[in-house]
């Protein structure tokens, strides 16, 4: 026996790329094509630096009663991480912990299987419908929890709150999570359900919708006992997860609704006018409620247009998976960046 | 069935406290008493915070390479993390796999029994002998793997690279992880090991010896093999941990060794005339390398010290637990900020 017989192998997520070259048009991660408020800014410059060598608030007190204000709920129904992702995964472990399957859409945000193979839960997808719809009724089976994006990734679609309710309030003996890391981008948060389910997580991002993606900030709403128990296992990983300088940028940006409104709107204009382009290019797509859109061609491959523009700098998400293999993920980007990916797209498609 | 049924329950670590009033003196969670490099400085006031927008690199390849360089190993040799206790938490999900127990001291970091029993583990406590110190052949029995901090804490006490070399030879089966958060104030690394024995890992931190506890950055060292499994278990748990701001800033801090090397060496000098004047109060001690002394008084038990200090708005650290229940550990703080504890423990003595 050797020590590596006693290691646990992870088959880990693969992130989009992150190449970062000049002139480069880089659509592949859903990043906001703007920057963070001015205040994050300044918030980063008056830095009390020398504060540095002491440990940050463990519950990022300040930042979560921001939060707790934004939203109007209680600053114990708040939950901070670096970033969604570890919000998420530390939700898993907490929450999915019944020993019987979890269940989550076909087509999804694919670290869901990532954290249930890590963590040893089993779970089982729900086929979302031919429109890229969740099947409510897929959810009233026993299991050990639900997650799901809303609006999903990588298609866009976005479900009714009434539709979210129902699977909610099917599933009150497990824990729900929805996962609205896209939901500033016109879709409706399930944030008002939790004033009737205690059993009900929604969990959010500044990474997208607040251009904060290298700041590595999310967090998670629910009933004060459902932050309970993910307090107590996020403190029993890391007393010190979000550092000083996320503390204080975070607040700063809750602070500015006026700039978020702005940024928010702008994408969705943008998004707008990208649908338009896209159409009469001959692309076909769900409407999108994020701030990307999932489109498909009536004659070229994805794979072969992936790789098309890939040559040209640019760069979008594609995935060799059953059902979205012929589909491209395209980040809305500035005006200036989509005008140059349809330039581009007009140009191929006129000579291929 | 409740969905609270369906939750793990987990009794979390409990940090010290961290109160943050002017004229208070904070000796209680050894955070450096001095500020982080100058370059720490201008790194976060440079910052290029329009590019917090991007996902910051997965792997946080410039500070891992500057760590690389200063260190004398590869790249590739190199894992960071949001502080040490994200890198040993990971650790313990990656390495602690085999389900035979681990083995650690009875008095140590009291965050591995709380991480054996977050990811289930199982666990057996070997007791430090009558002067602190690792007893080796309590590490030759069949095991899951090896953790112990050196310098230990609360204690202090340093093992020589020959006992530390002993229990990784006996153990190349499994994992074997030294906790080197104080190694920079006296102690002999591991790091020499690891040309030898690719199942040693190395754990250091930014939190003590660089005075970053606020910026959360934690390492580990050890052969690519073993990096490669802890970056597979890292990278289906969250792709980005560790912020831009981070990165940069740790950066800065590793490049700056004359300041690394002043600010260890004045703390090692504070340590030394503390010792004298514990000694002189009637305090017996064992001989510290890490930045606090675990002391005990000839007299007065620990925990009535421990009150009256707080009372006088003086913060260490006091345990209820068997065999350290008599002693309170003391950071070294500056100088001034120990001739207040020394005042107050004079006035107190002398009077109680």
């Amino acid at each position: 026996m050797t020590w590596e017989d006693n290691v646990r192998r992870a088959v880990p997520y693969v992130a989009g790329e992150q190449p970062q070259r000049s002139g480069m048009i880089k659509l592949n991660t859903n990043e906001c094509p703007y920057p963070p408020a001015p205040g994050v800014k300044a918030a980063l410059q008056e830095l009390d630096w020398e504060a540095l060598r002491l440990y940050p608030n463990t519950d990022a007190a300040e930042l979560a009663e921001a939060l707790a204000d934004y939203y109007g709920i209680a600053p114990e129904q708040v939950f901070v991480g670096v970033g969604s992702d570890d919000v998420l995964a530390m939700s898993f472990l907490t929450f999915f912990h019944s020993g019987r399957p979890i269940l989550f859409p076909d087509v999804t945000y694919s670290f869901y299987d990532v954290w249930a193979n890590l963590f040893g839960i089993p779970y089982k997808l729900c086929a979302l419908d031919e429109e890229w719809h969740i099947r409510p009724e897929d959810y009233m089976a026993v299991n050990g929890g639900v997650i799901f994006p809303n609006p999903n990734a990588p298609t866009g679609v976005a479900e009714s709150l009434d539709t979210v309710e129902r699977i909610v309030r099917a599933n009150q003996d497990v824990v729900v999570i929805v996962d609205e890391a896209y939901v500033d981008f016109g879709a409706e948060s399930a944030l008002p359900l939790l004033k009737k389910y205690e059993n009900l997580l929604v969990v959010q991002t500044f990474s997208k919708s607040r251009g904060m993606a290298g700041m590595r900030i999310g967090f998670a709403m629910g009933s004060p006992k459902l932050i309970g128990y993910l307090k107590n296992v996020k403190f029993s990983f890391n007393s010190y997860t979000m550092n000083y300088p996320s503390q204080k940028a975070g607040v700063a940006a809750v602070k500015d609704e006026a700039y978020f409104r702005l940024v928010t709107q702008k994408i969705m204009d943008t998004r707008k006018r990208a649908k338009e382009e896209f159409r009469r290019l001959g692309f076909a797509f769900p409407d999108s409620m994020a701030n990307f859109l999932f489109v498909t061609h009536e004659r070229i491959p994805a794979g072969e247009l992936f790789a098309a523009l890939r040559k040209a700098d640019i760069y979008v998400r594609h995935w060799d998976k059953p059902r979205i293999s012929d589909y491209l993920r395209v980040t809305i980007g500035t005006d200036a960046e989509m005008d140059r990916l349809f330039a581009f797209l007009r140009d191929y498609l006129s000579s291929n």
